[in-house]
C-alpha cells in the first residue's frame, strides 16, 4: 500500500482530532513518512500543533521537527518545558540543529544552545563558524569510523553497534589518528569474508573535499562518482565530516535556482515563492531592474544623437524593436549556454578560443538564415515593397540583423567568460544585462548602415 | 592520498605508454577512480586506447566504458572480437546497456545484442520500449528482493550472496508473487536482532513510483524524501525495478539545463557544448529566433500605426528601447520565477489566484520605486529638461513605466500557469517569448498615453 498524500493526511489528522480519536491518531501517524507529516503539520494551527506533535514517538516527532517550517518550530520551542525540549534535541543531528539555530532569533538560540550536551553544542558552532556556501556548511559530523586492522566481521560489528545514531551507514572510513587513511562501502564488506582485514579491501586512492571548499564542489563530485557520501578533511588532512548525497541533492536544486534567478536578473533567495511576502520579492527584483532602467540611457542617447536622420526617414523607427529584440534573443541564447556549462565544469576557462571560434560560427549560421526571412518580413509583412525607399530599408535591415546577431552572440559568450575569470559568479552578467549591451550595438550598426546606405540621410 | 586529477591521470597514461611500462600502467590504472579512468581514455587515439583498455580487470573495464563517450564506445565495440564483447557485455547492466545501444548505430547494436544473455536482452528490449521521459527509461532492473518471512541473519545472508550484482544494496524490496509488500532498509538490518523477522520490520507504508510516470516524479520524491532509490511498479503493482539516487541527480541536472535552455529560447539538447558541433548549436537556437523576429512584426506595425505622431514628437522614439527594456526585465522576472517554482512543485494551478494577488502587489512596488527614477533620467540624464515639452514626456514616460511593469508581471506570471493548464511545458513561454507579447503592450501603452496627453499629437 503507497502513503496517503499530504493533502489526504492533513484531512485525516483534522478527522481524527475532531472526533478526539486521539489513539488513532498516534497509530496513524507512526505509520506516516516524516516528510509528509511535517508539511500537513505545518497548515495546522498552534493548539492542534502542540496536541498532535505529542502524538509522536520520539524518533519520529524529531525527524518531523526538522522538516518542518522555521515559524511553526519557533511556536513548538516556545511551547515546550525545558525537559521536552532537550528530549528533542537529543534526537536531532548537529548538523540540522545547526540550520535551524542559524534560523531562529537570538532568545530562541540561548535556549537551544543551552539544552544540548557539550559535545553537540561545539559541533554545531563550528559547524554556523562556516561560510554560508562552503562544504563545512553543509557537513554532517556525524560518521563511522573504523580502524585498519580490523577484520569484516569486527566492522559489521561495530556499525550494527553505532550504526543507529549515524547519518548515513554506508560508507565507512578507516583512521588513523584522525587522518582519513581509506574508505570502505558496506557493500564492499557485505560481500566480502568475514576474516578479511579492513586494510586490504579498503580504497585507499579516496575522493575528497576540504571544509573550506565551495559546496558546489562536494555536490559535483557525488554526482561525478555517483558517490553516497563524500569525505570532509581538514586543512591537516584530518576527517571532520561528511556530505550525504541527499543534502548534496537539495544543495544542487538551490543552485540550479539561483543560477536561473540570477539569469532573469533577480537577486537569488532559498524561500519558496508562496512563503516569500511581496516586500521582499519587490526587493529582490528592484536592484536589477533599476539598475537596467539606467543604463538604457545609452540606447536614448543614440536614437536622440540620429534624431534628424530618422524624422528624415521614419520608417527606420518601426524596426528597431525586431532588431534589438533579434539581438537580446541571439545573445541570450548563447550567454545562458556559457553560463549553464561553467556552472556545470563543462566549459572551462581554457577553452575560452574554442567557445568563441564556435560561436563565431553558430552566429553566421544564425544571422545568414534570418536575413533573407528579414528582408521578405520588412518588404511584405511590413509593406515597405510600396514604398520609394522599400528595398534599400528592407536590405539594410536585412544586413543589420546578420552584423547584430554576431555581435551579440559575441559578446553573449565572451561576458561570462570575462566574468568567470574575475572570480565572480557569470550568471550575474547573463541574459538582461547583455541584452542592455547588445541593445546599443544594434543601434550603432542600424543607424550607421542607414546613414551611409540612404542618401537622404548621409546628406543631412 | 587523493587521487589524481582527470588530467595528470592523462599524462601519467601517456608517460608509462611511451616508455611501454605496460605493467605499472596497469597497476596504476587499477587504482584509480573508473570515472576518471574514462575521462582520460576519451583522448587517448584509438590505438592507444585498445591498448589500454586491455590492462583493466573486467569489472572495473564495464565501470570505465559505460562511462566513456559514444564515439569511443563504439571504436572498442568493433575492434572487439565475439568473446572479448561477450565478456564486456556480462559485466554492463540493463539500464547501462539500453543507455549504450539507444546511442548506438544499427550495426553495432544489433551485434550488441546477438552476444548478451536472452535475459539480459529482454531486460534492455524492455527499458528501450518505455517514453524517452519516463520513468521506465531510468530505472534499472536490478535490485535485491526478499521474502516477509526471512529473518534477518537470512536477509543479510543473502544480500552477501547476491549483493555483489546488485546495483543498490542498501534499499531491499520484499515481495510476494511479484508485488511489493514491503521495503526495508539494510541499515535497518543491521541495528536490528538476528532472528528478528523481517515482516516485523519493514515499512509497509510506502512510496513508489510507476514506469509510465515522468521521470521527474522519481526524481523529486527521491529529493524530497531524501532516498537512495525508489521501487518503480507496473499498473499491477508488481515491482518491476528501481531508481537510484545517482541516476536521480543525473536526471536533475539535466531537467534543470533543459529548463535553463528552454527560458532562453533554446530547443533542449542533452550534449555537453564542447561536444556538440555549430551546426547542431544553430539547429537548436535558429527556430525561436526566426519566430521571434517575425512575430516582432507586430511591434513594427504599431509604431508605424504612430509614425505621424513621432514625426511631430521625435523626442519620444528615444524612451522606445528603455520602456521596452523594463517591461521585459520586469516580465522575464515573473515568468521565470513562476516557472522555477512550478518545476519545482512549490507552486501549483490551484495557487493562480494567490500568485497573481502576489505578484500585482510586487509590480505596483516595483512600477512605483521606478518611476520617480525614470522621470529624473528623462528630465536631467536625457537633458529633456530644455526641451518644451520636456516635463509633458517625462511624465508620460514615468507612468507608462508603471502600466508596463504591472502588466509585464501579470502577462509574465500568468503565460506559464495558462501553458502548465493545457499540460504543456511552461518553459516554452519563458522570457523571450513574453517580452515579445510585452513590447507590443508597452509600445501601445506609451503611445495612447503620449497621443492623449501631448496637445499636438491629440490634435493630429
Amino acid at each position: 500500500m503507497a502513503v496517503s498524500e499530504p493533502f489526504e493526511l492533513h484531512k485525516k489528522i483534522e478527522e481524527l482530532l475532531d472526533i478526539r480519536a486521539f489513539i488513532a491518531l498516534k497509530v496513524y501517524l507512526s505509520e506516516q513518512n516524516p516528510v509528509d507529516i511535517a508539511e500537513a503539520f505545518d497548515v495546522l494551527d498552534e493548539r492542534e500543533l502542540s496536541l498532535c506533535f505529542r502524538l509522536l514517538a520520539k524518533e519520529l516527532a524529531a525527524e518531523v521537527f526538522i522538516n518542518m517550517d522555521t515559524e511553526k518550530q519557533k511556536a513548538l520551542i516556545e511551547g515546550f518545558n525545558d525537559a521536552r525540549l532537550r528530549e528533542l534535541l537529543s534526537e536531532i543531528c548537529p548538523d540540522d540543529a545547526a540550520d535551524i539555530v542559524e534560523e531562529m532569533p537570538a532568545s530562541v538560540v540561548s535556549r537551544i544552545l543551552k539544552h544540548t550536551d557539550r559535545e553537540t553544542r561545539d559541533a554545531i558552532n563550528e559547524i554556523l563558524l562556516y561560510p554560508k556556501n562552503s562544504v563545512g556548511s553543509i557537513m554532517t559530523t556525524e560518521y563511522v569510523s573504523l580502524r585498519r586492522d580490523m577484520t569484516v566481521a569486527e566492522a559489521i560489528e561495530k556499525i550494527r553497534r553505532v550504526g543507529v545514531d549515524k547519518e548515513t551507514v554506508y560508507t565507512c572510513y578507516v583512521t588513523e589518528k584522525r587522518k582519513l587513511v581509506g574508505v570502505i562501502s558496506v557493500r564492499r564488506l557485505l560481500i566480502s569474508k568475514d576474516e578479511d582485514i579492513l586494510e586490504d579491501l579498503m580504497t585507499t586512492e579516496y575522493i575528497s573535499v576540504l571544509t573550506t571548499d565551495d559546496r558546489e564542489e562536494a555536490v559535483d563530485k557525488i554526482g561525478k562518482y555517483g558517490f553516497l557520501a563524500i569525505p570532509v578533511l581538514d586543512k591537516e588532512e584530518r576527517i571532520v565530516g561528511i556530505v550525504t548525497v541527499d543534502d548534496a541533492m537539495d544543495v544542487m536544486e538551490t543552485e540550479a535556482s539561483e543560477d536561473i534567478a540570477q539569469m532573469a536578473a533577480i537577486l537569488p533567495s532559498e524561500t519558496p515563492y508562496l512563503k516569500t511576502s511581496a516586500v521582499r520579492l519587490w526587493l529582490t527584483r528592484i536592484p536589477w531592474l533599476l539598475l537596467l532602467m539606467i543604463s538604457a540611457t545609452l540606447t536614448s542617447k543614440i536614437i536622440a544623437s540620429y534624431e534628424t536622420a530618422l524624422a528624415a526617414c521614419a520608417a527606420l523607427t518601426a524596426f528597431i524593436p525586431m532588431i534589438m529584440g533579434t539581438g537580446g534573443n541571439a545573445g541570450g541564447q548563447a550567454s545562458v549556454t556559457i553560463i549553464r556549462g561553467l556552472s556545470l565544469d563543462e566549459i572551462r576557462l581554457k577553452d575560452t578560443f574554442f567557445v568563441v571560434w564556435k560561436e563565431l560560427r553558430v552566429a553566421l549560421l544564425c544571422g545568414l538564415t534570418l536575413a533573407p526571412f528579414a528582408f521578405l518580413k520588412v518588404m511584405y509583412l511590413d509593406g515597405l515593397y510600396a514604398e520609394p525607399d522599400g528595398i534599400r530599408i528592407s536590405l539594410i535591415v536585412a544586413a543589420t540583423v546578420v552584423f547584430v546577431v554576431m555581435l551579440a552572440k559575441l559578446v553573449g559568450c565572451l561576458l561570462p567568460l570575462l566574468v568567470k575569470t574575475i572570480h565572480l559568479d557569470p550568471a550575474v552578467v547573463a541574459n538582461p544585462f547583455i541584452t542592455t549591451v547588445v541593445d546599443a550595438l544594434a543601434l550603432f550598426v542600424y543607424f550607421a548602415l542607414a546613414s551611409h546606405l540612404i542618401p537622404a540621410l548621409s546628406g543631412g
